[in-house]
């Protein structure tokens, strides 16, 4: 089989002005940036157009190809000759210099052209990386001038999109007098940063801007909270996001339109594309799919409880997407043996498809399609058994071959889907909105993850009393925990119940209107492996062909 | 008058494809950037198109309007029915949020949508950020994985397209043992990367390749130079520049055609608009207007010995701008009485004009035209005093009011330019590519300057055994001195002759291809004013309108 990027490179794509007609895009509407990229006005109106919603079991180190699906999903349901458009994440620049190289999907399911997706693409990084900078500066400046905002903790990180150890901890201002003045600091990667989860969960250009003016960056000596209004930046920090605020269109190597926007990372941040993206998806096409970081507990959770409830949407279905890897992996099979057929891994391991499934049928109360994303050692007898287990449990599996066949692989998922639309039902919350936030994160954690006792640390306990002082409780919960497994141990696969899930802290993030609740390590700047892929990457300079970028 | 963002949201520019269609490019060779800004395929082969370079005095407090001119120039010459484009400098986002706010040019000669133009643009300068950082990201990421290279010292710093002044002298790599090796290191503005300095001299994708991989990062405990082409990150390096090495097509508010390409320092690089773009304005018309940085001492030398040399090109014709302030300020006026008549501080002063008019018709053997910049308080008086003093030396001088009229108020200035492109001249240079750095840098010192003697400081005296131990003698010389003098004072004002001049130190940028004479303190990494321009900066969320950005 040809590689992803030769596969991408051989695609006859449309020109992107071509796929805007398609959607009856007015032509004021679409600023082209090259000839298969796009800028589109948002259009936000109320609409009942179809959310799919495309989330997973655990992640593995094998991958799930959740994005696959979602483009495999979407390129079926065109070839049933529905109006369907996606609505996806963009993918950080650092990490295709890293281990893992672009990100655009897989094989005959790709969006494309991955080059200009992958690389810059419309710019939206690097604004966003402007504008916290440019916050940063600010802050800096301030204090080179006497501090006037007595600002005695700096709280704001500066970010780079760059996966890059070294500036996870630094000191700035070493130089002379003139220099600035000297203190820690350090970089995220700028999928970390607030900028970016309020750029995604944002309106319209008032509300981000309105967002922006909310963000804390720094403590008083009274401990009391500085915001971006306090530095009076915040017009100039919207100003840097006018273009970035606006939706991009791209397509899929079977030419169906494709809205991608923004991509805050999964863990301290809700993890998917914006509200302006889903939005407008909604207004151009009958049917949305969507997608969101990580596995379910995490991603599905963030996705109904901050994202829809935000602007008041609601998936008709979720796809819910799993691999007989995978699903072995959560049975205990080590990775050396993964691909050998394992009844008795698979029938322990299957634990975890079923928690994920639960939680999405009852819990939350949505549609739920099971998406077996097949590879070429998946035995009959293993399919059966998954296809077996999820029908006991009242949700259809279909088995996906879009990797191999694009679209033509996802028909059956296509018109389970389109099954599972035509019976409604309503979403459930978590938690509601007059929760106090240390019953959010109880509620979470019992009825989503399946903890018996949530611990709250000292630390977890202070930011509780501070939260409800500063008059915070009415904000949303956003669990940053690992994602490999539904509690906060990374090693307990399956299906865990009755752990204890233990709160270290809690940051505010009040520009995105949500709490951080930290349970466990989370890693804000990737650092590159010892031989990066940035080593292997080729161009060359007559064609401008370039290799490795996958 | 209105205000410069007034003027540019009130003007009616045409699309940009239009413009495209004027210069007869092929629809295949433009990639739209939203509706008023594009890539364009470069053209480079030989053309006989005329070249016009826009140079000027030396700069003070006021500005002399060397962009203002060079647009209402190429104006005017479309206003006389000539085939003409610009070619500029991108400017950098850093500065724009500092003191000066945006730069386009001013009143009605400007290029078009600023809020464009001074925000992110076609992400060009963030590309170059990218590329610059992703080499640091190696080499620290070298560092950490055991130091195969054998890197003693780093040479190469990060960069980031932003005035922070905090950023100049940092601690990186401070967290545990996972977080990086701890060493000094510091930002420069992207404007001052090496990568710029390439992006700009390389005459291809190839020839860029070619140069990032002769970049030198390090040197390894022998005192040897580590290139990037030993880490092996060229390929990804070039792969991110391959959009920002097109040219950019944008357009004046009278809708002549422009590329906007680059914008490299004009201290320790070159200060000029790319070659590329350069090249490529010259195939698509017969006349193109292209400025240097600083006054003609630093710019103009440049531009003639490390510019044209490179590229085979020529100037046919060179306008010197110059206003009655800035000759009164050269005189010894103070700032306060700056705008009262003074024909004694003026007949002082206009030695400065007078020494560059020399340089550049005698020494570098240039047909040049001195463009008087018009302000509303000079006296006829002051104006026939520059213009006998012009004929003196045999130079014409045209009045420009396009600050206030658009190209109609650059017409002299044109005609007179066609008069002097009719009487051809070659170009001198101020030193032979065969010359060692040490002659190299006397003759432009002596021959440009008006040194006497020329002193090598000891580390400039090390430097050059160095230079010429590594057999670099051949490159070019870029001088880092202060732009307000012909001097290394910056206090030396009007045409001091018969002074040291001292070198403080030479640096070898091996991408570039030129020697870096350190003749001052040179700022890399701006800083933000007391109240900087971002806090004056509104944007309406209701309509997009912005303000304070000029």
């Amino acid at each position: 089989m040809l590689s992803d990027i030769e596969i991408s490179t051989n695609a006859k794509l449309d020109k992107i002005i071509n796929v805007a007609k398609r959607l009856n895009i007015d032509e004021n509407d679409i600023e082209l940036y090259g000839n298969f990229k796009a800028k589109i006005t948002p259009k936000l109106q109320k609409s009942n157009s179809k959310l799919i919603l495309v989330t997973a079991t655990n992640p593995t180190p094998f991958g799930e190809g959740k994005t696959t699906t979602s483009i495999g999903l979407a390129d079926a349901l065109a070839m049933l000759d529905k109006s369907v458009c996606l609505a996806l994440r963009e993918p950080s620049l650092g990490p295709v210099f890293g281990i893992k190289g672009g990100a655009a999907g897989g094989g005959y399911s790709q969006i494309a052209p991955m080059q200009d997706l992958n690389l810059h693409f419309t710019g939206d990084f690097h604004a966003i990386t402007s504008a916290n900078n440019l916050i940063s500066a600010i802050i800096d400046n301030s204090l080179f001038n006497g501090n006037p905002l007595d600002m005695s903790e700096i709280l704001w990180r500066r970010c780079l999109d760059m996966n890059d150890r070294a500036l996870r901890h630094i000191t700035i201002g070493q130089g002379g007098k003139f220099d600035g003045v000297e203190r820690k600091d350090g970089f995220d990667i700028t999928a970390a940063s607030e900028i970016m989860a309020v750029l995604c969960l944002a309106s319209d250009l008032g509300d981000l801007k309105s967002r922006i003016s909310n963000i804390i960056v720094a403590l008083n000596s009274k401990k009391e909270p500085i915001y971006v209004r306090d530095l009076g930046c915040e017009d100039a920090v919207t100003i840097l996001l006018k273009d970035a605020i606006k939706p991009n269109l791209f397509q899929t190597l079977q030419n169906t339109p494709c809205l991608i926007h923004g991509g805050p990372f999964a863990n301290i941040a809700h993890g998917c594309n914006s509200i302006i993206a889903t939005k407008t998806a909604l207004n151009l096409a009958d049917f949305v799919v969507t997608e969101a970081g990580f596995g379910s507990e995490l991603g599905a959770q963030k996705f109904i409880d901050i994202k829809c409830k935000n602007a008041d949407l609601k998936p008709d279905a979720c796809v819910l997407v799993t691999t007989i890897r995978s699903i072995k992996y959560n049975g205990g099979v080590s990775k050396e043996q993964i691909n050998e057929p394992n009844l008795e891994a698979l029938s322990e391991g299957i634990k975890n498809l079923g928690g994920h499934i639960k939680n999405l049928s009852q819990t939350l109360n949505l549609n739920v399609v099971v998406a077996l994303n097949k590879f070429s050692f998946d035995t009959p007898n293993e399919i059966n058994f998954v296809r077996e287990f999820c029908q006991n449990l009242g949700v259809k599996m279909a088995v996906c071959e879009n990797f191999i066949k694009g679209g033509a692989g996802a028909i059956e998922l296509a018109n389970y889907v389109l099954d599972a639309i035509n019976s409604p039902k309503d979403i459930k919350f978590s938690y509601e909105k007059s929760d106090d936030i240390r019953t959010k994160i109880t509620k979470i954690a019992t009825k989503i993850y399946g903890a018996s006792e949530v611990i709250f640390e000292q630390d977890a306990l202070n930011s509780l009393e501070n939260i409800k002082k500063l008059g915070f409780e009415h904000f949303d919960v956003c669990v940053a925990k690992t994602q490999y497994s539904f509690s906060d141990d990374a090693k307990l696969l399956g299906r865990p119940t009755g752990f204890k899930f233990s709160v270290k802290d809690l940051e505010i993030r009040a520009g995105a209107g949500f709490i951080v609740a930290i349970c466990g390590k989370i890693m804000l700047m990737p650092g590159l492996p010892a031989v990066p892929n940035a080593l292997k990457m080729h161009i060359d300079t007559a064609t401008g062909a370039i290799s490795g970028l996958d």
